[in-house]
């Protein structure tokens, strides 16, 4: 698969296949809880993913302080250790607050940094561009755009990603849209243009359709459950073997009913939440404790989601 | 491809494969123009297409007054002379309005009817579920759920859409949520049930992924323009060709770039109106006029449009 | 109040004050309840109400099929008989559509047409323009544009409904856009351009503020419940007694509390459903029967809505 | 006006009337321009303002990093010397972030801070609840619960934020949804519980409908602009002269179309572009530089704000 990523490109261009976003585990008083981060760093190295992205959406990175999100880089940089290249997010309401982050994420040595557009007050498409123009003038690393309208709530088109590629500005996409007659478009006039951006879905459900479409890999946040099944499908995509791409990916989609079963929660309450619940049951993460304001999964939910973890094969391969 | 749909099914499980949602050829005046739809008919026939959905989005329905309609269906079902299944679309705000069109195409002797979720006035998931289960129960032919969530501006829940197949109600679903992630759940929980329901994906340019997600077909609006396009990459579906469905997808998705030539149009009036000027420079339609009040696409967009479908190699191929 | 309406102004100039959109009693088995409609009817006049809208989303015009719609306008001409001007809502998906309903309206001698912009399809500004001027051309009586972004998923601009005045194309404007601000421009502008708009607000529990703005009446379905409220209200403002106009606002605000009592409910299921529980509870209504697919409004939100009628101190008065 | 607050309490109560959200004056190169801050405090003191809200969306906060809300604060903290309260926006995506800027306000000595619903992470009204309960309990000052849709993409419910009073979590409302509707739900549930809440519309061009809903007061953006407009309408409602507070709100509103004028800017850039252009021509703010990445107006804009100033009657009045 991806022919259309050369091999011989370097920067983030080393990044494709599997980069799962980080959980950030959490002790029962809300620090951020070492013990487990090593355990979660070390299974999906162990599994063979090509990247990690600490402090995305699954990262609650929403939810950290300044100090927080310095702990979790430090931690995460120090865990991974050099073994696969380590993406940050810098996730801010506008340009000067992500430039901070910038600065920040720098000191900790990571490959490259990942930005949405402007946020809370509203921008049009010019501040959109002088927007990552202006963190691609300040980062020292490659710059991701984030396209994660459910939080951002504006869309990045593509022609306006092609020409931030063109200018220099942008080295990749995280594609978290939704939209996937967008991406399709984003990856054909990408091809068109000779690939300057390496793209990679946030929609773990349907990787498969994104590697039809020119994806050159995946941020999935399912992955931190079960990175094992996200690297399988990624070889056999390079491999074009789509019957196992399709049956890996209908085995994770299945897996992915575990965020439908809290049924008074919504977004990373869920979300995230039932991913780090999964994590527990499988003894990876020591809590399922969320950031202030969420509060953990509990109840009848923590059962059906075990009872998932089973169908799937997870529990008996349990560490 | 779609081992899900047992080959003996009848009723809509008969309508897998390609069924374009034709467009509705009018003359200058805004009258139906015969003679264009039978030209466009018989192309799709010739392509080897599967079925004909007639007043759809891409056939102006929301435009039509109730006589129009009526000829539409008349002139549609008269063209295909029983060669494919016709479903006619019964899109309307509220239930009585529906069953008002319900009671008109059966008169003509279609396949199914094809309706959406109430709109206008707001509803919650019971009107939903009791609007679909009154169509149902008042329709002589299967009925499919229309998920079109940008012109009713709310979206079928895989879950509510899996009861009413349960229930009976429904026989298929046409989705043009544009939600990828939705659609895999949809088709999960579907082959979970024993496919109770038939899956069309209306989004052209995404039909490969929709396929491994589990799709039984498309009803792809750029069908109209290339239906050979459509039907080949359907037959390599089904025949588990994956680098031949993917590059037949990556040109058709190129050919789709003709709707975003026109720069002061949006909706139909960008889309449909793309797909009638290129069958127009196509020799198909006599003229590209569009239902009042939207106008026709004029000047450099046109040359665009040609562009695009010579770069695809339909110039060259016109009837 | 409303210094900026010349009195001596005729057309739909004539309907400043109070307008209730009518709602439409129902049969157990879902039919026009004539005999409930007359009592309604009469009412409101006596009430001294200063016209009447017909097939309004209170009037769950969309539920109607044609027949249904032409035996209300039948009904509430002739309940009216000429004492007050009926305006007639002609809501349907485009241009074409809506026009038929002019032709039927006209028929019923109505004093004017309202109509919304175009909605299910997509449309830009270009097309909302051509939609009301074919509408201004086809009507025989003036036009007033209806702006209700939460059916049409479209707000009207005022610099754009300024135009349509300009070109003779509307008469007036039913704001129930929820949009204050954009209200006080368009009256702004409408003050500036000499008033040849009329200007009712749709908004029950803030028409006070309304007639600060520049107001020259409202469309309250609140008024079903209590026209003599509203009609006290107007005089008060055409006074310029604001702490009469105050003090019935707010007892009026107080009795809009009926619309969140049914709690499983949303949209008009749950507001008419609450106004026509609420008449049925004072003696004017035999049925709170809603049209299909919605239900009626039953169990303790029934009491709490005659609680609530007690402490606005209509049940005493009841006729 | 406002019977409903009564004179005699203190706490946040005291900070009912006239509250602009202070603009934040840039120097070419973008930083905090001291002297024209100096200025602006000056002029809206002397035009009696009862309080001045600083850090707000009008005050640029979304886009200041931590250093620069630490230096604008500590400037108009200086400025006013306690002649009025000063309320701190503390905006950020969550609890534990806006709690870290909570802890840096404080140190300012400011009157009360003003936290929006948490935001960029999808969250329900459990946590929303838990939110603020979170930051009222962290805050050693009143809490202003920040109601602005347009940026959070929420709204709060008025039964929160009435269960929130309830609790002691939060003093007061700044009303930004643009919902006047919703608004008068709030000020009719809090006048009936004893009036917890001290209420302040957000809306400079309908602040009369609000006072007349049950306002105690305004944060007029445009009130940097012509704070007198505004005091002499508080003063106006207070006395229970409408005819004053009407003819005051139409010509602020008149003035209010400044922010039209920029053809070419949406949001802030265009509505915060306009006051600072105008208090620059006012000879107020020595630029109308906007915080990286908007731009200032330029242009044609330019003379278009002065003309509108000058028939405001502003020009002439000009310090």
């Amino acid at each position: 698969m991806t022919t259309t990523a050369p091999e011989t490109t370097g920067g983030s261009h080393a990044l494709r296949g599997v980069v799962p976003p980080l959980l950030t585990p959490l002790t029962p008083e809300g620090d951020l809880d070492r013990a487990s981060l090593s355990r979660l760093v070390a299974r999906l190295l162990e599994a063979g993913v090509d990247g990690i992205f600490a402090l995305g959406s699954s990262g609650e990175v929403a939810y950290h302080d300044d100090a927080m999100r310095d702990r979790v880089l430090d931690a995460v940089v120090g865990e991974v250790a050099g073994q696969v290249p380590v993406l940050a997010g810098v996730i801010d309401m506008q340009t000067h607050r992500v430039i901070s982050h910038v600065r920040a994420a720098e000191k900790h040595g990571v490959a490259g940094i990942v930005a949405t557009a402007p946020f809370y007050a509203i921008t049009g498409p010019d501040e959109i561009g002088a927007h990552f123009r202006a963190i691609g003038a300040a980062s020292s690393v490659p710059v991701w755009a984030y396209d994660i309208p459910v939080c951002v709530h504006v869309k990045l088109a593509p022609a306006q990603l092609m020409e931030l590629a063109a200018d220099g500005a942008i080295a990749g996409v995280k594609d978290s849209s939704g939209d996937d007659v967008s991406f399709r478009r984003l990856a054909t006039l990408n091809r068109a243009a000779g690939s300057p951006l390496t793209l990679l879905t946030g929609h773990e459900v349907v990787v498969d359709g994104a590697y039809l479409s020119g994806a050159d890999g995946s941020v999935p946040g399912l992955g931190n459950v079960d990175p094992a099944g996200y690297v399988r499908m990624d070889r056999a995509a390079r491999a074009g073997d789509w019957d196992t791409v399709r049956a890996e990916q209908d085995r994770l989609a299945a897996l992915f009913e575990i965020v439908f079963q809290p049924t008074d929660k919504a977004g990373p309450a869920a979300g995230v939440g039932a991913f780090k619940t999964a994590l527990r049951e499988l003894g990876v993460l020591s809590t399922n404790t969320m950031s202030l304001p969420m509060t953990p999964i509990e109840g009848g939910a923590v059962d059906r989601i075990r009872t998932i973890l089973d169908q799937a094969g997870l529990l008996d391969a349990r560490r």
